[in-house]
């Protein structure tokens, strides 16, 4: 069984309920997430040991997101405990023409405090086989990027692959000063997930999909490059495809029309069937079709968790129609 | 700021769940609604200063209602105690083919014991700019017409502008009272929301909705005639556009696609975008292309009232991606 | 009033709410169901005296299950009382490209048990029209066999039409084992309903719907064969139409594009509209278009009773729209 | 299998929530009830064959009251159909020092509309053995006065014996005027259920309990009175016993220390309870004794009906420890 | 009508439901809260106007609390917005042996940045009556401290009356720090509500309750002071009295025994009645029993709100038997 | 950190809300339970290593049932796929003079079908310190206690020590046949949990708790025997303690007065307190009331499992009023 690290803040995520603004909501659901959490609990779906390192507060509430992680099969033994708050994700899912809506409230949490005294990168990352991170973990300050790069520098001393989600989110940090702090990390990363916008934005590389991923992939010397290919005025409704490019090309996916549930965290489900596929030596085109179907299907599921099995992707990759009951 | 009195009666929305039909419902989601109320909440959201006049029984269920209004920014002094109960509306949410049901249980409520020395109209109309009530409020009956008629007059002394949202609801009253009932308002009347269905069936004008929109216009010497544009055989998706005559001619909005959560109360959300272009003094384009653009949004919110600001309707003309997260 | 009876099995349905995932529930809807309670309920929608034949543990949950059947409105006078347990069927309703789910916990139970002694088929068929019972009844062994067998000489010889919904679920019985019981029982059939899919797989009759319907009829000597004619790629959107042969041919129905609350039990709400139509002695176009109009409206109704009126029916195959509000 | 005839209103109930205020509701519970209703469903859980006989609206809401009762086992044949609306009971259980409050919503309801030409009283009571009403059907108007007399005169006729529950309300009609109706029915009645406040307050005879209730029987030479005993400052607390007299005399039932879950209901409970025992030709002690240890069951119950077997109550009565779980 | 003012923080409360423990919770039911709002809602029930001052972000989550309060009846034009976040309390509800507990999560709030020029005090309390606050206000930083400070001199210096609830929490500050601070505003107050515990542990003041109290009034030169006095060593069930002393001397209330439904809020429920009582110029005896029994029915109602009249308190006063339904 | 092994049938127990009767059931809340595994949760809490070993079906159900093991810290890695369902606990929560109602639908489990094949004993309890079961084990067939006496062998060959909680349900097995099978096993037991009852029915040997104890210690050569005393006629309230004899004598634990939440899994939590009591080496006094106390707190937690800490038993223990609210 491979073994991948995922390291990045832990957040209670409190939902509205059916479709409601936030000024109706009498109750939030609660759920607990994380741009890697969601990877990981999706790659232990998968079949794969994928191990939450973290930092949550030594509290009830702490040790809710730590059992969430835990029920869905993920490892948190090096989940630390301290620090002053979990950080906060309010969400509204919107339909039609109103977006969905997310309002953040992770500043000064315990994942902000994280101390470099607090993980032993090489005691977490020996014997494992990829680090995944994502671009939110650096945006939360000083001590997290602190942190992340001594495990950049165990994880390439340990021969892990690295891959990193873009994940630019402009209410948490600037593009100037997320540009300056990604790209100090790029050598570090092997496989990097993102998008056109990201890659214009953040590192002035314009043009078409295909030709903007060929060219991140260049300039900072990657193996792959993943963008998600998103289509969709709406709220409940969207046209998705994944492109991987590596040293050979660019292929695309399947593309899939989706009637939505809940978008949020498909961008994750993507990240770990992309990971997925590479950890299986598949290449480019089975690898993009897989992260694509298993992106497609986490729009089905309420919750930022991709609950589903290798079998139920390639159910979908094999044509099955889904409108038949599965009895 | 602008200020709007909206005039009509107040009700209970009882909601089964999850498009369950009545006789399934084991609980109801409780709202608390009214065609002009929905009107008030909505330019409320707008930054209007919005005040509801009407008539609630003076126990806590009539409290309720009132503090729903509060919650959402109405001013609610003018509500007058009394009476023997408040109106019911139970309300079943289709799908597909099946179409949304409305059951009223309206007769006999405290509105429509509403009497003529409950309002002073003077008083609640003085530095006021807008005076808004539909067909649903004179359909209770000779108190409220009597009440009514003495709202408009003081209305017209004043220099406010009136509208009339038509909402011809045959459960409530035959055409030929509401035609006669209607027609002895529209002196007073400035600017007449309605349908060509409508116009057909109480004042006898046929035509396309441009057509017969301009001759209601003409007929009742109206400042302005405005349509919604609905196309829809199904339950759970809808066209809709809008269209706005004035002298000079009509104008049409956008057109949208829209996936519906709740349709209940989208032409009232119409109407508050109406009249908040007129009230801002914008022409007809785009006060059509806003009403319209409101009207859509609604479309997506559970409950009657339209809970989103002008800034959220100016994202959608300005034709940002619903399909977008906003964080 | 005509008077059917439906002879099956009873069971308890555990719903995941809101497309959760079986893994993220925390709450089961209980809903109590079964093919043929499903027909019959639908019939006493229709105005039918219907009549369930079945047997339930003597404990409360089994009683729940009859107080839902005589809830609405079907005579459970004859529901055999005794034996371990209650059926289970656990359901996820899928999304778009995730398909819907059932887990059958169908085993050992009390209806598994029945016995020849607990019914008393002269009596329970005397004054009756109809005899209805699915492939799933048999399924579920030799003691079902050995009841239905009985039940239906007694329907024969008493002279009620009989009708069987084919209903093969693979993982209830092997297809040899359904070939050969329910080809045993053909005989006593008059109406077969069914797909081609289920032609070919248990008859070895292949070919487009139309031909395998009337190859089935032809071989089986039957009056009518129908069919449900269904396509759809996502657990969200279907197509849908009907066909019906009888010796003067076959006739299909209106196809409807149907947005899809819940899809299970359909096929239930199908049978009911077809032997409705049967019953009232309408010609196949007639009663097709009914059965599969009938059959749509299921679609946007949670849980499996097709809780519609004919007036309802005959509202959407007059080409109403549903998009607009009934109140 | 005895029968009995209860005629009386049916009524929605809404509950709040949790102890919620009528102000805090979002939503509410949706229950239907009725004095006599209750009785009724009780009584058919004690294996009595109960019959309801009211008046509801021909509409969906109406058709979900009278599958209430067909599913707690009420025979529903003899609810006719019509006229406005179904009264509405809003309820708010309190706690501790906070009393629960009731809301009446009950006027112009379609059972206050109810005609002698719609109640076939000889058909409806041929073959029956007891018919119960309770204050609160009289008090809804002439029209249900005229109604019931007639039903009284055909059950004085057809020989059933006829109980009267006082459930005098003042919401609902003034002391003098229910004094005036409840005597003019007097004699027709056999067996009262009320108490020592109403029996001062209505017909002017004070004393101690089994004093006034002797009184009573002598006044209006009635064949049993009985009272329920109750006391309790709190809404979560209370104590409840029995009384029954007889021309033998008063005879108490054990008192029962109640932690209440939903206390209406309770005295339907108790009349059922008192019904029962009679019908079974039991003696005073054992009467009182299953009406008091029903009633007392009813208070865990929540909703307004009493959903308990004989042999649930006779195991209260036999002492079994109720801190035991059943298994 | 008399108006008060009351500073302090608002916050998000978010509940477990039904006794659950926070590591159980899937949702929470989500309410808005703060000792001063408390107070203010309450007050607003008793027919006062009240005022909130406070600081909430501006974001739709902050826009909710301001609702709620507006809901509820209290003014909250003087609510400034901005600031990073809404502070929030998780809350569980125990039971019996086991205590309920609140987790904490104020810090960096919006509240703790307010600034003195977002407070213009001299507008803010011209005309009003009282101005109230907590001790959790200054317990949150220099900011509110400073902003109090001025607070508190206008309102001097305008003839309010000041009252400061005590309300200690340890995990919010240390108690010297309390001691040092609080001390320093007692100049500034007039009435004080505590406890002897607080006395003992902030102002070194020992003794029975009657004694502490009257020790803290001689100490500080107040007018009034007063305690709760509870008993309780179950989650579930309490005794309540209430202790007020002023220059004449002390006097206690009747105590209550009390099932408890929500314990939080109840100390805010007494001050509201403590302050109703001086507005209204009652003596002691009245004031302190109406402020206690204020408080008792507190315990009954879910959330932190005492939506109860003044005439529901006096009718607890009156001795009226809440085991009797009030309808 | 010890290590204690559970082995047990692990189910799915749904739960009707808020007191409400399983006939009055439109959901069911899903809880996973199981005598030993809420031993091992308790003990996982308490900072034991606690390994469930048990067998699910390989569906979603079963892994969901492992899932909220894991949650709750119970290592899961030798629970077995397979066989045909899980067993189902259906529970009615009473109140007052209603008890609990608990329906079993336990038979044809997959735990019923346990080969011995697919339990590696030997490397099961290698390095464990304690093997538990309870009753109910054995009581679901030979393949169990086939399994079962293999475990049992291998805990003595590896000097585990073992405890039996006996459990005994009359509807999952005769007395006789518990009483063979049980005490065939008591050789292999040191330390044994039941009641007096038990033990009369059981082994037949009468007497007062402390001396029933005392002679089935001596009787079966164990090490410890500990008995529960419970005491209660009301479902909503009762009065525990806890009794535990070893070769010293027998001692009692203090005495707790218990408003109860749920009282379903008390016994198991009293079992896991004994267990650690007994494995931290305590003295008999010591670990009684720590094992009562915890059991007291589990009263209050809804669902089987106790989820409180060493830290918040001792505070119990410490005497600390639990009234007071911990912030």
């Amino acid at each position: 069984m491979k073994k991948v690290v995922a390291f990045g803040e832990l957040l209670l995520r409190l939902d509205t309920r059916d479709h409601e603004r936030f000024v109706q909501a009498e109750e939030f659901v609660a759920r607990y997430t994380g741009a890697e959490a969601n990877v990981a609990v999706s790659l232990a779906h998968f079949g794969v040991e994928a191990f939450a390192v973290s930092k949550v507060p030594s509290h009830e509430v702490g040790q809710a997101c730590v059992n969430t992680l835990r029920r869905y099969g993920v490892n948190t033994d090096s989940v630390v405990r301290g620090g002053p708050r979990l950080g906060i994700l309010y969400v509204e899912t919107g339909a039609s023409q109103r977006p969905s809506k997310v309002l953040y409230d992770r500043s000064h949490s315990s994942f902000c405090e994280v101390r470099t005294d607090e993980f032993d990168w090489d005691a977490l990352l020996a014997g494992k086989d990829w680090f995944h991170f994502s671009g939110t973990a650096p945006a939360q300050g000083e001590s997290v990027r602190r942190v992340l790069a001594e495990g950049l520098r165990a994880a390439k001393r340990l021969g892990l692959t690295v891959s990193l989600d873009c994940n630019y989110r402009s209410t948490l940090w600037g593009a100037e000063e997320a540009t300056r702090v990604l790209t100090g990390l790029m050598d570090d990363v092997d496989v990097f997930i993102g998008s056109a916008d990201d890659a214009e934005l953040l590192f002035g590389i314009a043009g078409e999909p295909a030709e903007s991923a060929a060219l991140v992939r260049q300039r900072f010397g990657l193996r792959h490059v993943a963008y998600t290919l998103r289509e969709g005025g709406s709220a409940s409704f969207h046209r998705l495809a994944g492109l991987l490019c590596d040293a050979e090309g660019c292929c695309t996916s399947r593309e899939y029309a989706i009637q939505i549930v809940d978008r949020i965290g498909a961008g994750d489900a993507f990240t770990a069937g992309l990971i997925y596929g590479l950890l299986c030596g598949w290449g480019p085109p089975r690898t993009i079709d897989f992260a694509t179907a298993a992106s497609c299907l986490k729009h089905s599921i309420p919750g930022d968790f991709n609950l589903v099995s290798v079998e139920e992707v390639e159910r979908l990759l094999s044509g099955e129609e889904a409108g038949r009951v599965q009895r």
